[in-house]
């Protein structure tokens, strides 16, 4: 059974990654890893932590209705989210990532952002990538 | 029938895209577009451009062993492949674009390079990469 491990963020593109990821799981037959990560520390990517139980019961309740096994992990280790992503994705020898992708443009200019480029550059498998929906 | 688009290059990396392409083709009953694009001219992507028969009846006979339904275009328009993938894939309403990564460093540095990029930004449906086996 493959396994296919997926970055959440309590945002549109966690959601619409989320969402890929069980649909990937049910066409495959995998298993999903559902990773919300973050350095820790108060100055840092707050927004992108789970904050609480009921956010967490938004996931469950999603990869249950899709009747996908899965587990979560919340990662606090002073790690960025790529070193996260790719630790995990070699720990459970995942066949796929999936990442949901944010625009950031500050002057106008669609860039992708850095924890999204590690993880296609170094990711040891396939990467799908999505934006959120517009 | 869904369909996939996949930009191919006679190098590593487009192999890799061309190969994840047919898998991903045969797992969900699609069909596959392969895209070779290039701006044309003496001085542009001339490693990128398909270049003889051969190459091209290698991509056939992978497709056709696949047993993959398949088309494919060489486009030399002007256009970065960037856009010859981006609008293709909005023709045929593609469900997956599928890409090969190269990394770049000529100072050491990863990057992607901003074709790959433009296409994970402006994509109309999630895009899946694959980076050649080192």
């Amino acid at each position: 059974m493959g396994v296919i491990v997926v970055g959440y963020v309590p945002k549109a593109e966690g959601r619409a990654a989320l969402r890929l990821a069980a649909d990937e799981a049910k066409l495959r037959g995998s298993s999903l890893v559902v990773i919300n990560s973050h350095r820790g520390g108060r100055e840092f990517d707050s927004q992108d932590a789970v904050q609480s139980e009921s956010q967490l019961d938004e996931v469950r309740n999603e990869l249950r209705d899709a009747g996908v096994e899965h587990e979560i992990r919340q990662l606090v280790r002073g790690l960025d989210p790529a070193e996260d992503m790719i630790h995990v994705a070699e720990e459970v020898s995942a066949d796929l990532i999936v990442i949901g992708l944010r625009r950031r443009s500050p002057v106008g200019k669609l860039i992708l952002g850095s924890n999204a480029q590690r993880i296609l550059l170094d990711a040891p498998c396939p990467v799908l990538a999505v934006k959120a929906a517009e």
